[in-house]
């Protein structure tokens, strides 16, 4: 049966590809493991595949798709008939649209949302000298700044049907609800799901129109002190923090959300502990807005702008 | 020529002393060092005095003095010569009004804000099994729990002429002028002098009216964390947070601000690492609101309510 | 297939359970969540299940079984089926043997170590008042003391024979073998295994002589500091720490050992980050004493004591 | 009368600068705020003095002088006048042997060791981008790596005659008697002087000859996990760690010790809280060899090498 692996990595496109590479490298932490003419491919620092994010030149800022790997081979061939079988469009590619990656196949959700599924995927080659000598590592910590990005974590897309996007990534992905909210007149309003024991890989909101937006992208840090040190570096260069320092109630995470000035896209820094779900059983948790007005936990609520960035055409 | 050592301890008093206990006890930390009918005497885990906060039941919440330690016992005596001399009512105590302090004068500034400056003063007597090994500590880190209040930090006082009062402080308490905050008219609105190389030991703001409140306690904390389970254990508890947690342009350092229900005594949660001042030529930092809108840093600037507690009648 | 979800519980005998309780109860912040006449069933504050670790008052420290929690019903009884192929014999319990646990099957390795396979476990009940909020969490923070335990991580045991351990993990449980050591003659000393992303979930050491032996369970705490507040309270209690804090090379986690003074019970706080492996295709880290020669990382090096305790007769 | 101010800067000289910055700069994350041909002056990130430390090409690692700044600058005569009635030859000099320094006073104890009084100390002037908005601040965070030397923290030194050395800190400079560590026969080992509320500005150890070294320089850190990550770097780069990271018992800070491979010179990293001593009448803590076997706080105790550098010729 066709399993997903982990969620893989995110292609954008931005209009000025040297200011976002300011933002997500020298202001960020993150690392850029390939470059050609057109895109950067990014990693955190702890990032086990060749890349976690691509940044191409384009006319605005967009995303393009979200990679997820599968957990063989023969499971992305499964997902292809798969989705097939549901009536869209399976595209298969020979890896040649992105570095490091092998065969993939690209799709699109009813609600807009494009994905690419894929097993190959080259191992990180870094540079001599930033190279750890730690197996596990990659990146040798003196080549870190104070923000530190370990590792992608997840990504939140939201749309106008988002009970069925909800409905794909647990039916056809395979993944767990781990939380849900309702908004005060009991409608749901944004759905945690995930394939790893993380609080989610992938979560949507409701957008009140019919059109589909991605929202965030987020890196993992390890230490809470970090989120703080990311909001000093982004004070000091004027950069607007979009939401946070903060702790969220959904999920139990320390967060920081930030727009790269260039692009528009949303990126959140996500610190631990939050919380591993390793339960079979696990209850999907139900927050209620009254839950919130009873125990007056607001100050971890969450509290983030609604706007995202569109697709790429 | 006389010399302050520190801020000592301030007198509170609160119409529900059990449900103060329970705040500033069980749920914030700190620990009660003597108990008679009517008065509970606190401190944080390091603090090197008897206490450093009383809580005695009274009809309101409300501040009775601040008090402040002399370097020696002369610099009390010529603290009385000098504050009779400005034409101030200075009374003499043989310490019986607060359990473990000595022979204290008390008076009145013009703005109306009490002070006690006193030399003598009990080392604390911990219980035994809470008691540490460690001669540097006085309580036994298995009795802390997850805030582990350090250590009394500073006093914030707001009154109607605060240009008199930043002045005794400068001239008559011995202060240095850390920092001053200028609003965008040009007046002056606050000013951190202290006698030690903390970033302030007493704080002085501007209120409208011509009156005067006692606006907060601070207690030092080591860790940022200990902020964010100080927030956890206030939410978990129903009890409104009053501002942060975050960061402080002002002063550099972390904050939680929160108010104990029974007296409305705002209790500031104060974690390093802030700035030492060792320099004897610093000069006084002067914070104007353009600095802010310049460069953004308002995700840690000075967000808390304005309203204080009186004096006690 | 059958799969297992994770590592559920470890029951162990101490011959003092008062004196047991006070170090992993008082000391090290862990919650005992039912108790009987001879048995106290404890869990980390934020595990999921009803108990992660049991003790028994019995004749002296020992270790009874390793409990591992299935995927669903159906693995159980394909791991019965499994096991008793392999020639082992596999009793099946009605779960009166222990608090909160339904159905399992107990088995014993060639090498003798002894596991529980259950799916059904109850959910934790936890007293009103230490009951969190928050629906992922379990205890309210206040509660918590310094160390704060957060969930059981892993169980370490050592024999004659690894290789036929290690292989009976990897085959039969369905295990991953994240890492390896071999010592400086090219002997495999070491394997660490896991079923979850988790660094590992069990692992086992070589011994010389041919028995067999358990040599610790692993709670996970958020926070190095954690680790640091711990020793201070060791320190305190004059409870001899046994390796550590310090940072391991294998898993890249920061640790501190150290023994139940009734049982002999070594219990390891693990501290984050260490590192998540959710990639389908992950090379297993080959340690050569050489990399550590090299590297001079010695300093997170594995430095413990190898003497483990018993299982119950 | 004659007050200090501060421990102000240590010169060095080293064999190999550039080896040297390597291990400050680029490892230790120290920043060069002047250079001339032979010598670099080098800061903390939060250091207000135009330099902490200064390194000069020269024949073996070696230090030449430890800077104290002079409250006023009255005190630098007194101070001059002070330690020639004394029996010491007192030079002054005009400032043009150190960059950034103006007029002061060099002299030697009777045991060796070599000191400069100075009050005229230029501010840092930090290159345009590296310069932090805020003002308490001097670099902005995203030129930190993860090792964040804040400022300089206190000076270690060693002799035949530390009791002579000790009175002179005591009686002449004027500083506080915080701490002194006996060994197991009754013997006087350490004595640990302040003028500031820090735990230390200059300690002193016995040496069993008649001879005096320099032993360390300690750079604060506000974190436990920036020590964590610079033995990470260090061991990356295969630089052994002279010590920690632990926790002192006496200071009750946490620490790392390791020696630039250049000169020798070993630098501490010196991580809060430790504490702070407003105290006026604090009274010296006496360690004896006994408490630490009878608390078992060995854990953070003193572990590292005695061996220091000489003075310079």
């Amino acid at each position: 049966m066709a399993e997903l692996a982990k969620l893989g990595h995110i292609a954008f496109e931005t209009p000025d590809l040297e200011e976002s590479l300011w933002f997500f490298r020298d202001l960020m932490g993150m690392k850029v493991v390939e470059r050609d003419d057109d895109t950067a491919y990014l990693c955190g620092l702890r990032d086990y595949e060749h890349h976690t994010m691509s940044l191409t030149e384009g006319e605005r800022g967009a995303v393009d798709h979200i990679g997820l790997r599968a957990k063989n081979p023969e499971s992305v061939e499964e997902f292809a008939e798969r989705f097939e079988e549901l009536g869209m469009d399976v595209t298969w590619t020979d890896g040649s649209h992105e570095a490091g990656i092998g065969e993939s196949i690209q799709f699109e959700f009813p609600a807009g949302h494009r994905f690419e599924i894929y097993y190959e995927m080259d191992k990180p080659d870094i540079d001599g000298k930033q190279r750890s000598n730690i197996p596990m590592r990659r990146y040798s910590p003196e080549y870190a700044n104070r923000v530190y990005p370990q590792r992608i974590d997840h990504a939140h897309v939201q749309d106008g049907s988002p009970e069925s996007t909800s409905e794909l990534f647990e039916e056809e992905f395979g993944m767990g609800l781990n939380e849900v909210f309702k908004s005060a007149d009991g409608t749901t309003w944004g759905w945690w799901h995930a394939t790893t024991p993380l609080p989610h890989d992938l979560a949507v909101h409701r957008l009140e129109e019919d059109t589909r937006e991605f929202h965030h992208i987020a890196y993992h840090l390890d230490h809470l002190q970090d989120l703080w040190d990311a909001a000093d570096i982004l004070s000091e260069n004027n950069v607007e923090i979009d939401g946070g320092p903060g702790k969220h109630a959904i999920t139990n995470a320390n967060y920081l959300y930030v727009k790269d000035p260039a692009s528009g896209i949303r990126l959140e820094l996500f610190a631990g502990p939050g919380y591993l779900n390793f339960e079979p059983d696990w209850e999907t948790v139900v927050w209620e807005e009254s839950i919130g007005s009873e125990s007056d936990h607001q100050w971890f609520g969450t509290q983030y702008e609604m706007d995202g960035i569109p697709y790429t055409e």
